[in-house]
């Protein structure tokens, strides 16, 4: 089984999020930084509108944590549409060195890595990391557009509007007191187990988050039991009894510590959503607005956070091939007393 | 302007280029490691003839060095196809952390990139850097199927049908001596000024090359003429004489030494390619088949490889949005004698 844990040391300094109308009614509706009613965040187009998202998710980030854009030494960003435009297009107002990633749900989560490193190594300062889904522009772009009005699967999730940024810097520096701290990372390794069903991305996904925690307890020496909270983003309500399963098939049993952001972001009661929320946007929103501020007020002391992608695209699906999954992987204490 | 130049101190200690029928026949033809005559490299869909491409190159790129999978710590990849899925179908046999990178066809370079940072700094020994392009699937999902037949304008460039892999360590290991050595970076920033014709790519990111230029000479205090070779990847001749303008009306002469990797891969005379080669894959082959080598040897001694991408997608150019540009630099050593 291949290592590959990287040490890390930076604090989550600043983070925004940016939901639509359907996560402002949901659970966590409260928690978000900033919604908009009609989820268009007055763009003329659905694309623009979650470039739009990304940009005050960032300066929101920015102006929380009391910081102008000559501040962020460089940006980590990537989104689920094609080109990941709604990151070129949403960050391109900010005078700042642009990475882009892609890494389908999992970017939220890659994009921390990066960023923690940077600044971990004290390569750079300050680093910001931004993802972005939007409901609209994905259905169209990777199922059909809403105005169809297609019926939906039970497995299938919901690709939540929304977005997430973080600001990073070292954990020894001042900005970082009170602060979460990334401390551990293991990127994912990509698996394809034969799932060729778009409207089933949490089996596809549920084999790499399992590759990747194996990885991670085998390497570390961690065990579930030593975490208050190991989040997936997103493996939906399928996925997430998946890898309940798949875990326990290798003699790991989790309880309710085995959570899902795209569980949490969404009520299973009141909004139909059939298998939760999903999307680069959602693992973010729901880590920026719900779980840094309980890593930061005690309430959570020391999780591991999931990033799941499904690598596939609507063009490999008409041509057959099967769906890979990945899962990249950070640890994050909570603030020190 | 915003400062950003990253030290590094890595070598590329082995690197693979593979290339299409009409790169193998242009005047790098006889460098390059591996082609296929028919451009389909034994697949039946042009999408994973690419990502057969990048599996090719990665597995010789490997070879060539004498490693095996398990020598390598991670894979940073991509490509131009909609949710980069050459990188994630073609490297999906590998058993190796995967991170996936969007930057158009600055991607090679920024592979680079992040590949030396992790080895420059002992959080990974060993990388791999893998990124392609292919005639075929490129202009089907960018412009229209080859087969419309559809006219070129005199600014478009050809999509290389080409993978280039690379493999860094860190420059003091047993492995780095006799080899090239990564010894900066400048990441780009993003710049939009107007430009919506997507047949005239060159002139989308000449903005976005002039801008990282300038930063690197102002923060590293060089200047052109401490480089043998200045290569843009892929400006191609329009974009090409477009910076030399720009730079020019900044006071910035370059004579011969700025070259493109676009313009180095097709001839002009005998190959009908308007404005020079373009893609992921053309910067990556030519600098793995043709540039490596010459720092190897010390027919070249300094480099800087400006890695250009326009960050545009289909859909935003029928939305009318301009093309972003982005441009991701690198300083490559000649090997100490």
């Amino acid at each position: 089984m291949k290592k590959g844990l990287i040490r890390l040391n930076s604090a989550i300094i600043s983070a925004a999020s940016v939901v639509g109308k359907k996560e402002h009614e949901g659970p966590l509706g409260a928690y978000f930084d900033m919604h908009d009613e009609e989820d268009r965040f007055g763009q003329k187009t659905w694309e623009l509108a979650e470039a739009e998202m990304q940009r005050l998710a960032a300066n929101l980030a920015l102006s929380k944590g009391g910081f102008k854009e000559n501040d962020i030494d460089a940006i980590f960003a990537g989104d689920l549409i094609n080109q990941c435009t709604s990151s070129a297009y949403g960050l391109l107002e900010f005078d700042i060195p642009f990475l882009g990633l892609y890494g389908a749900c999992s970017t939220a989560v890659e994009g921390l890595i990066f960023s923690s490193i940077m600044t971990s190594n004290g390569i750079y300062e300050r680093c910001l990391s931004v993802t972005s889904s939007h409901n609209c522009s994905a259905e169209r772009q990777f199922r059909t557009p809403l105005e169809y009005g297609a019926q939906r699967s039970p497995t299938a999730q919901w690709t939540v509007t929304g977005s997430g940024a973080f600001i990073t810097e070292a954990a020894d520096s001042e900005n970082a007191k009170g602060k979460a701290k990334i401390i551990e990372a293991m990127p994912g390794i990509s698996v394809e187990k034969g799932i060729r069903d778009a409207g089933n991305m949490g089996a596809a996904m549920a084999p790499a988050a399992l590759y990747t925690l194996l990885r991670y307890f085998d390497e570390s020496g961690n065990s579930p039991r030593d975490f208050d909270l190991i989040a997936t983003g997103d493996l939906g309500y399928e996925g997430n009894s998946i890898l309940r399963d798949l875990l326990l098939s290798e003699g790991i049993k989790c309880g309710k510590e085995l959570n899902d952001c795209g569980m949490m972001i969404f009520s299973r009661e009141t909004q139909d959503t059939h298998s939760g929320g999903s999307g680069c946007g959602c693992s973010a929103a729901v880590l920026a607005s719900y779980l840094l501020p309980k890593l930061e007020n005690g309430e959570l002391s020391d999780i591991l956070l999931l990033g799941t992608g499904a690598l596939m695209s609507p063009d490999s699906i008409k041509q057959g091939l099967g769906i890979p999954g990945i899962a990249h992987l950070i640890r994050i204490k909570g603030a020190e007393k």
